[in-house]
């Protein structure tokens, strides 16, 4: 496996003293919420735990299926426990094995799919919001939906796209840091 | 003006020849679409004229107020407008005098503003996308209502914020590479 290396090394290889000496494309410091790190895997279940009750309270709704815009939510908060389940996975499988996931190549994979799937669940969660406002606030007709079900989903949805963010951030920052130190390099 | 320096060197005072000598936090490369290059000046103008247009589609119809997601995309295309509006003065200036502005602060600056920006329009689009579906799709009330209108104005929010999304990401990527060279510097 050549996309994550050993935090713990053998008594034969020392570990390199100077942080210049490091293999290129790898990150020197371990930012709370990056990937592999305890904080890192607590944000990805958060982001599920939020994705799935978003899911479960959209689809307990017996005429969700009626608005395309809440169609569009449970797709997105199914991609979305998908990917927050794949890459919780990856970060258990690093944290029991003890490598550091702080690989460029890595790091620039799940920047990517942060921003896709942040995307995709926070544009489903605005298409809902506005449904759900218009039914409430200028339709007044909160007695015959189940309001208080789309508005639980929609604030579960904005709230797992606010989660989102800070691996997003952290692993885009991260990227740029990593492929900067390439270029100083070389 | 410390936020930037100039492009053009006097004759006593020479251009340092080896980029690590250049002052701590000024970026070397000139990328397109950077502020203070002709491109980016083209990106802010394509965002205003978006927006605008946006704008005027949507304040033109005669029902907008009903719903709270058109006035919201409207008063997002508003913000759009005068954030795009001054960051492309910000850069006539900047390429009249001759002078970058890529300065590590000034360029963190601009990307915060940008991520704003880009969330409010995109949210704004999405919440008036889910109800011009429901209208157009789901009701099938296209026939009363000011559809083609509505769907003009939001494609004019999509694409406004996608052309968004370019300043933001070179300005962050920016940010993330010069604040690293100021790491790796001391």
């Amino acid at each position: 496996m050549f996309a994550s290396r050993p935090v713990v090394h053998p008594m034969e290889v020392a570990a390199p003293a100077n942080p210049a000496q490091q293999p290129q494309g790898v990150l020197m410091k371990d930012l709370p919420g990056m990937p592999g790190t305890p904080s890192g895997l607590a944000l990805r279940v958060t982001q599920l735990l939020l994705a799935a009750v978003s899911l479960a309270v959209m689809s307990s709704t017996s005429d969700f299926a009626t608005v395309s815009a809440f169609c569009y939510l449970i797709a997105a908060t199914i991609l979305q426990c998908v990917w927050s389940l794949s890459v919780a996975i990856v970060d258990i499988y690093a944290l029991l094995v003890k490598r550091c996931l702080r690989n460029r190549r890595l790091v620039a994979v799940f920047a990517i799919g942060d921003a896709i799937t942040c995307g995709v669940i926070f544009s489903g969660a605005c298409a809902a919001a506005g449904i759900t406002v218009l039914i409430d606030e200028d339709l007044n007709m909160c007695s015959e939906n189940h309001c208080s079900s789309f508005q639980t989903a929609v604030s579960m949805a904005f709230m797992c796209s606010f989660s989102l963010s800070p691996s997003f951030v952290l692993n885009f920052w991260s990227a740029a840091f990593a492929y900067s130190r390439v270029v100083a390099a070389g």
